[in-house]
């Protein structure tokens, strides 16, 4: 086979890239930390797209556009914001380029300097509540609850495709209330919607829970995260929600005349997930033959793959490929006839095997013969013979199995990968050994917290929303904890 | 009414941003030149990307996503891409910001500046075509038929919402072919797409022509255009498709192995349509009411506004308005129940009369004991009572036929304002009288189209693909011509 991929054995990383770059999903580009979403990669990216677009919609949330640059003084409104949110970033100081007087090419003109400098947005919140001062004025102009879909920029120093790039595109929602309750319902709500559509869309279960005072979003007064857990034991943060307070609207100075007349800070929430849910996508699922992706999420769910010598053969089996391929389409199935003249069955096969095509139907003069196609499933790589009468109903129940099978895997590994411990030393063994998922008591504070992290180099993903109250002692300290911490570590 | 708006008569110019802000449509933000695009806006730039991606997918693209940014030196290596283009943009020179140490807020940090500045994308031919290299070895890598959905930046020094903003976004075709046969086809193809959409969903009718040298694409062989007659007798552009010959093959080295071995340059097309669409549906529908929506793009199709006093009267109108929603939404309508009780029905009927609402349908007690309605068309404003069992049947037919109306309204425009002139001082007093489209000979020099431009400010606007072939004399020069070319002021 042409496109080999390192094994997960060998170097779990390298598995990962190689799938990424050989599967057609992304690759790295000129511009330093920048990725290029390549057409296959970016047709799973357009499913969770449209499926997240519908689910925001179904709860109340209209789309919008806000600017890309943010100026600079922005930043430093919100005390916290500004302390915690990394300064890597892109800053804009000119506007116009030049021909290089020296010679050839162009250079930055001196003359056409900004007066304030310009970030390229890390995020939105700054810019969005300057922009709702002037929209809020009484509690009849509240709820706001926008959404917007966005390319943003954090520099980073070390960048891996999908996982963690310079420019990265996501959604991120920020709405406005007029009560506490109410925003800390739609912080819930959100983080709601994101774990169901990573479960039930990408088949990857996640714990919701709220994140520890040092892990939580810079500005926030709680942060709601989902996690997950990928083969290689270590957690990846899938999305966030945060309940934001009245930070925001202090910062910004967003006041809303009350049903009672009085003047009052607005509530806010932000939220958001990314592409790298790609990343997450990729490496929950896929096998050392490449990727494995859920129907639901898959461009192509169904790939024929005909078996001939010869015209004479191929159009014989591309008449009854192109009868099946219609019956699975009224059924809403997306298939693909891989007809090309000039590769082998056998390379096809790993191709789409690499891709992660769900299912794989083969067919040749034989079968026509009689009556009957070969179906490979990815997720398992069983085969299995069906008559050709059957085959769209058959499939189409393979696909739901599928989905659900691969949910159902992930979710043993993540239970076989969750521990929970009593002390310190046994916290060590585990991460050492099986790593994964660890069920720990915690004294609650930022100091145990970070000893832990310097230790171990675990951290604490979250405390899990549905998480059992039990009185324990903390592992490093022994003081009091009522409930136990998921530490991992993480992407 | 409180949204009051400028008549076109006082101040067209004033009247359309009146209506852009006033409507909810965008507005502007605090980074100069930048605009916010407001949920309704936006929800009506969601319909037109929705339906363009369709049509970019049925005739076989693909979409994909490139970085933000692109290497200043990409700049200099297509002589005339950077000869031509524009120099005003967006240019990131440093990458991290650090805490004022005099004080409070944040400044730039002088030792995170960047070796290359970067440049923040005002069109992408560069850089994907430095990262086509990479795709395309031999004939069989082609045709590739990307397209790719995002926010551009060219500074702008004047900007006016949608028309012409310093961020803006867009989708740019680009694509890659073994023969220039094929390319040529393919940027007419999608000139033919761009018209297809404006006309049949926008309602907008558009002339298809090669642009002249001096307004062709920088880089480009060929430009073809759209252009379309705005209600005070200019002309806007409202989408390009360029046919890029070999020349950013060249710049970037891409070549391919033929199917008989030879090693050529790849030929290439770029196309593309901005939110500067919504600025020209604004400008070709709208009235002095406010804003006029074709049916096939109004987020909100249909809305019931109910006349009634207190609660009992109000729960009996609701009733029959959730059973004709009911129905409505059964064939595919968009409907909205407008109960707000704190407004009177003659401010919703203005607001959404403002909106561009296409249908508005009232119902009170009368019409309940009548067993009717009463509808009002927004391009029209003429109203009509209609018995409610006829109602969905009657407002299926009322969307096309207004769909139908303002094509044939801003139709009938364009052919009062489109005038064949023979003569240079014909051509100037039309051009200060009725203005609009005006029909000339010309020698095809770009010295005499620079000298009607500095002496009218008219632009030849394209020379039309479907212009009759004449024998004429160049209204400036005599010289001979074949064809007449498409003059107007232009926005």
């Amino acid at each position: 086979m042409a496109k080999e991929i390192t094994s997960r054995e060998d170097n779990y990383s390298q598995w990962y890239t190689d799938i990424v770059i050989k599967a057609g999903l992304a690759e790295h580009s000129a511009v330093r930390g920048c990725m290029v979403i390549k057409p296959y990669g970016y047709a799973i990216w357009e499913k969770m797209q449209a499926q997240l677009d519908k689910m925001f919609k179904e709860t109340g949330h209209q789309n919008a556009y806000f600017p890309l640059f943010i100026p600079k003084s922005f930043f430093s409104k919100e005390a916290s914001h500004v302390e915690g949110f990394a300064k890597e970033c892109a800053i804009v100081t000119h506007y116009r380029l030049k021909n290089d007087p020296d010679g050839k090419g162009v250079v930055v003109d001196e003359d056409a300097k900004l007066e304030e400098e310009l970030i390229v947005r890390p995020t939105s919140e700054t810019i969005i509540w300057n922009t709702y001062r002037g929209w809020i004025q009484s509690y009849r102009d509240l709820p706001i609850k926008l959404n917007q879909w966005a390319n943003v920029v954090r520099w980073e120093m070390r960048t891996r495709l999908f996982l963690r790039t310079a420019e990265f595109l996501w959604q991120e929602g920020h709405t406005a209330h007029a009560t506490k309750a109410e925003a800390i319902e739609e912080a819930k709500t959100m983080i709601g919607v994101y774990s169901d559509f990573v479960q039930g869309f990408m088949g990857v279960p996640v714990t919701i829970g709220t994140k520890s005072d040092s892990e939580r979003f810079a500005g926030a007064v709680d942060t709601y995260s989902i996690e997950a857990l990928m083969q290689d034991g270590k957690a990846l943060q899938a999305g966030t929600s945060h309940f934001l307070g009245q930070n925001f609207a202090k910062a910004f100075d967003v006041k809303f005349a009350s049903k009672e007349g009085a003047l009052e800070y607005v509530w806010a929430t932000s939220w958001g997930v990314s592409t790298r849910l790609m990343g997450a996508l990729v490496m929950a699922h896929s096998d050392d033959n490449g990727l494995v992706l859920p129907p639901k999420l898959a461009p192509i769910q169904v790939v024929f793959v005909p078996i001939f010598k010869g015209e004479e053969e191929l159009s014989r089996v591309a008449e009854k490929v192109k009868e099946l391929k219609l019956q699975l389409e009224a059924k809403g199935i997306s298939v693909q006839f891989d007809d090309r003249d000039n590769l082998k069955p056998g390379f096809k096969f790993a191709e789409h095997e690499l891709k992660g095509v769900p299912v794989r139907i083969a067919i040749g003069p034989k079968d026509l013969e009689k009556g009957t196609v070969e179906i490979a499933r990815r997720d398992t790589l069983e085969k299995m013979y069906v008559e050709q009468s059957a085959v769209a109903e058959r499939v189409e129940q393979l696909l739901i199995e599928i989905q659900d099978n691969i949910f159902q895997k992930a979710l043993k590994l993540r239970e076989e990968k969750t521990t929970k411990v009593e002390t310190y030393d046994e916290f060590k063994q585990v991460l050492n050994t099986k790593g994964g998922f660890i069920l720990a008591h915690w004294d609650g504070t930022t100091e145990t917290e970070e000893r832990i992290k310097e230790e171990t180099k675990a951290t604490i993903r979250c405390i899990p929303l549905d998480g059992e109250k039990e009185e324990g002692k903390c592992i490093v300290t022994g003081k009091p904890s009522t409930q136990r911490a998921l530490f991992a570590i993480a992407y």
